[in-house]
């Protein structure tokens, strides 16, 4: 079976939810009509399920091959659809004009980055970095920078990578070793040995640029004396011709339990030339504009995962014969029932499908605010809209990435004993999406960050807003009685988020190893909600079409997976309340030493 | 690091919680004796760590081999080891002693099977099988059967295998076609192929006993036509001895996602000699004999991989520096403070922590049930024992190797991006131990055997029994403030679970489609009932011992993860039993093709 990109889902979340066609007066937005957004998703759902998708199996099975001579070699047809998707002008779809970028919004972006992601996550990793390493140097760099950098990454001509960690040095950035020398010419000479580094290395483009985290000689140690530098693997003359080659090499590939189709590297800075971006020591501001970004993706690519295992299963349960409906034989001329009659193999894509069909309208809806904060031109809507991307980042990316995992492991379920072999995909979308729950900051990570700096930030207000947006949507959808069902469990669930949130708030201040002990549950508790809001708005819009005499299955489908989150997902969020305030007393006083 | 055995943990469950030498007039029980035992778990730990243990990333890296000639090579060191295992008698150690077995008890071969599980999975598979064809032809064979295989089996000279699978027909064995042909000598000729046959071939033991279903020609179909039969790969004469290499070959390998050093062979019966176990068309009774120890067997793997995840996650955490406390630095004058000092990572390694030690518990206690079905004079606790055993095996077998999947997961989480290479185990651990959640069942047929057969026999007799011993445990010990945190919380866990089970009575009966769709939560639910029954047991053995001045701060501890439990896992139960309560309709409403 075939991933079939979900376009029918993009196009109802871009005009029934976000109706985007009322943003047509900001830039970017006026060539986002729905005519054409729809076009440009059928055109991205040929690409991706016909060149990428058939590469996903080739590159878990071959992986990436280190030469002797330090260049890496990618799967067999990497190199081919990487050419195929720059000649197409995919990378640039999200790129400012100005850069030869189509500038089209975020959100449209992101439903052509779901499918790339869904289609061969491995193969996707290449043009998804580069794409951060664009922002990265367009938020920080110099006017030269930009014009030398930006077109070559816009295009997908050159490809991106970040350089941050290094073996003694992960999450906790402050220990980082890689030091940087003034050259004395403007650049300065970079050290190092950084690890994990996606794309380091690979023959799918000219020349790779490394944005590298190093410490400037006599900086100040920890966060406060970080800088960033552009470390090109081919140094480019002024026209972007390519000059000497750069003293950056792979130093080895890391054996992953996933993404074998991307090259994970050890990378050697040996007195590699570099280039400070932006000011010294403020490299992690401009590292924070590629990471989160990185960590939309990243829940993207949770969720896109899980996409892809839950058509497969889907299919594979339609096509098993084997036993028979409790409830009296539904294939009578067929030696079985096809598995779908079980109740509990409609559970498992069930869920699948409630979490899935509300993760990605919030993940969609977040990302418009990402387009209002950079393009809308009231001061008003772009804050808020800011403060909305801050708050929840952390949310999409750990609780998408976590719930995610899970659903790709329930397809396997669907399988029975198939699902473990090598045979079917489900074993690679399983380990595949296993990474996401870990990089770009692991899903602990997202949730200190979420209860330890996005709650408290500027008053609570980000959080404060959220929960009066849906209290408002609440008040005035709730006299409506066939939407009832669902605005009173987003009313239930938003309450004890609210809960949750004021429990935090009086005890994380006086000792924030209760906000570290409460921060998991939280960030279920606030993803939960969020998608609870999710399916209110979807099922007013169902509601909306059907009401209007629309007759497609689609909308009354809508409302019964939405009536099955609220049955069989929602009523988690009491249990996360209830670990979230049992406090972190019993936790803190277990003894290390018995651990 | 290394793993290391729970001896401790074993013990305290044997002496503590079990009592085993209050059974000491039961046959086997009187050399188990608390000294005994702890001098063969130490040696059974000892072999473990040392001479299994290291083979397990051997056993992943290289996998089976096939030659041409159908034989198949384990990974290197499985030979020697497997020789070594069977030199010091550690297969024998619950078999008959009628046939060269220890005949100790079941629940303290359970701590050694837990073991090399632990140590290696893939490698304590070959055992663990041939274990279960034991049982199994004891259970249903002739005299000459038994004398002939079981003294070969016992000590592990030749292993076993359970032939059910079919491509066409997994769970669903009224599917079977592999048919058996009388060849007027008392054999049949048996012909078909047979998939997923773990340990159908291999270089360990000279020979090889299959146990394989096939239908008898002219046999009734469905299930009730399905006959038992021994088709070893060396037909041995009646001294023991190898005759003719019989028609039986391994096909093909499975390539799988984990258990790579387990061959999982496709098997090709080509008129194979074999010979009837039991009576015609009567073989799933005595293939449900080696299927429900595999059950048990299979739980048990659940919670070993999970142990040993834990422990590698556990040690990689006490030396891992990164970052700072959130209460300030614990470690002023290294780098940075070991990453046990953060809440979110505790709280994950004593989640795992509060399913291991109390599924561990729970499997003991039902395992002495086996014993006392098998060995006990009085039949009223032989009859109550054995509804225990067919209650608590489906959900020993469910929800242990749920939670445990999710224990592996969890620990590859605290290692952060290491955890995802296969420079450390975790990766290994989590891909091993997903088969346990499919394989002998999965774990939603288990849910089903669950509310669908196991949970109405006999009038509920299993069932009612149950929730009444735990309602005579909390009014017997629920006066005793110090222990009344754990009955509380057993209370009212058990109060759910009669609600749900209630909800079962009434609503499972007239539309067997609610029954099927509240199996997995009621699995669950059960599950985490069971476990809060053995942390009150444990709390209260611990704090007996405290009472009685004994300061080894592992029964301090005890209490602190029990209370862990009750914090943090056991909230869960309300969830489970909301999601059963929410019926069929909106399941079984959606449409069949809208999936």
């Amino acid at each position: 079976m075939t991933y079939q990109p979900p376009v029918r889902e993009h196009l109802f979340l871009l005009r029934d939810i976000l109706a985007i066609e009322q943003y047509a007066t900001l830039p970017g937005f006026a060539d986002a009509s729905y005519e054409t957004v729809g076009q440009i998703l059928e055109a991205a759902a040929t690409f991706n399920a016909e060149v990428i998708a058939p590469l996903n199996a080739v590159g878990d099975k071959q992986g990436c091959r280190l030469n002797p001579d330090h260049s890496v070699v990618t799967p067999d047809g990497f190199k081919e659809a990487y050419r195929a998707l720059v000649e197409a002008g995919w990378p640039a779809l999200g790129a400012d004009p100005a850069w030869g970028g189509q500038g089209l919004p975020a959100v449209v972006n992101l439903a052509v980055s779901e499918m790339a992601s869904s289609a061969n996550m491995a193969f996707g990793m290449y043009p998804g970095l580069t794409h951060g390493a664009y922002s990265a140097i367009e938020y920080g760099g110099s006017d030269d920078q930009k014009a030398l950098y930006l077109p070559r990454l816009a295009s997908g001509q050159w490809t991106g990578t970040m350089n941050l960690t290094e073996p003694q040095c992960g999450t906790d950035l402050g220990l980082l070793r890689t030091k940087a020398v003034p050259a004395g010419d403007g650049t300065y000479r970079i050290t190092g040995q950084k690890i994990w580094i996606s794309g380091g290395e690979h023959d799918l483009a000219e020349n790779i640029v490394h944005l590298v985290l190093a410490r400037i000689e006599g900086a100040p140690g920890g966060t406060r004396g970080i800088s960033l530098f552009i470390v090109p693997k081919f140094i480019p003359n002024a026209d972007g011709s390519l000059g000497a080659r750069n003293s950056v090499i792979c130093a080895g590939l890391e054996k992953k339990m996933g993404i074998h189709g991307s090259a994970t590297c050890v990378m050697a800075h040996d007195e590699a030339t570099g280039w400070l971006i932006g000011e010294e020591n403020r490299g992690l501001a401009v590292m924070f504009v590629m990471m989160n970004e990185a960590r939309i993706g990243v829940g993207l690519q949770g969720l896109a995962q899980a996409e892809a295992a839950y058509q497969a299963a889907a299919a594979f349960a339609r096509d098993r014969l084997q036993g028979r409906a409790l409830t009296g034989p539904k294939n009578p001329d067929g030696p079985a029932d096809s598995i779908l009659v079980h109740p509990d193999v409609r559970r498992m894509l069930l869920d699948a499908r409630a979490i899935l069909e509300a993760g990605r309208a919030f993940l969609f809806w977040t990302a418009l605010r990402g387009d209002l904060a950079h393009r809308h031109p009231d001061e008003a809507v772009r804050q808020r809209a800011e403060d909305y991307m801050g708050l929840l980042t952390p949310v999409l990316k750990g609780y998408l990435t976590d719930r995610g995992f899970a659903i790709c492991s329930d397809s396997m379920q669907v399988y029975g004993g198939s699902g473990f072999t090598e045979t079917f995909s489900a074993s690679q979308s399983l380990r595949d999406s296993r990474i996401t729950l870990i990089y770009e900051g692991t899903n602990g990570v997202q949730a200190l960050d979420l209860v330890g700096r996005k709650l408290g930030a500027k008053g609570g207000r980000a959080v404060m807003t959220f929960l009066g947006e849906i209290d408002a949507f609440v008040a005035a959808e709730s006299a409506d009685p066939d939407l009832k069902r669902f605005t009173d469990a987003l009313a239930g669930a938003k309450a004890q988020l609210q809960q949750g949130t004021m429990w935090l708030m009086q005890n994380g201040l006086t000792n924030p190893d209760n906000a570290g002990a409460a921060s998991t549950d939280y960030m279920h508790l606030f993803g939960l909600t969020g998608l609870a809001f999710m399916w209110a708005l979807m099922a007013k819009a169902a509601l909306a079409r059907m009401a209007a005499g629309d007759t497609d299955p689609f909308y009354a489908n809508k409302l019964l997976i939405g009536r099955h989150f609220i049955e069989r997902i929602l009523p988690l969020t009491g249990a996360h309340l209830a670990k979230l305030e049992s406090g972190s007393a019993t936790l803190m006083s277990f003894p290390s030493e018995a651990f």
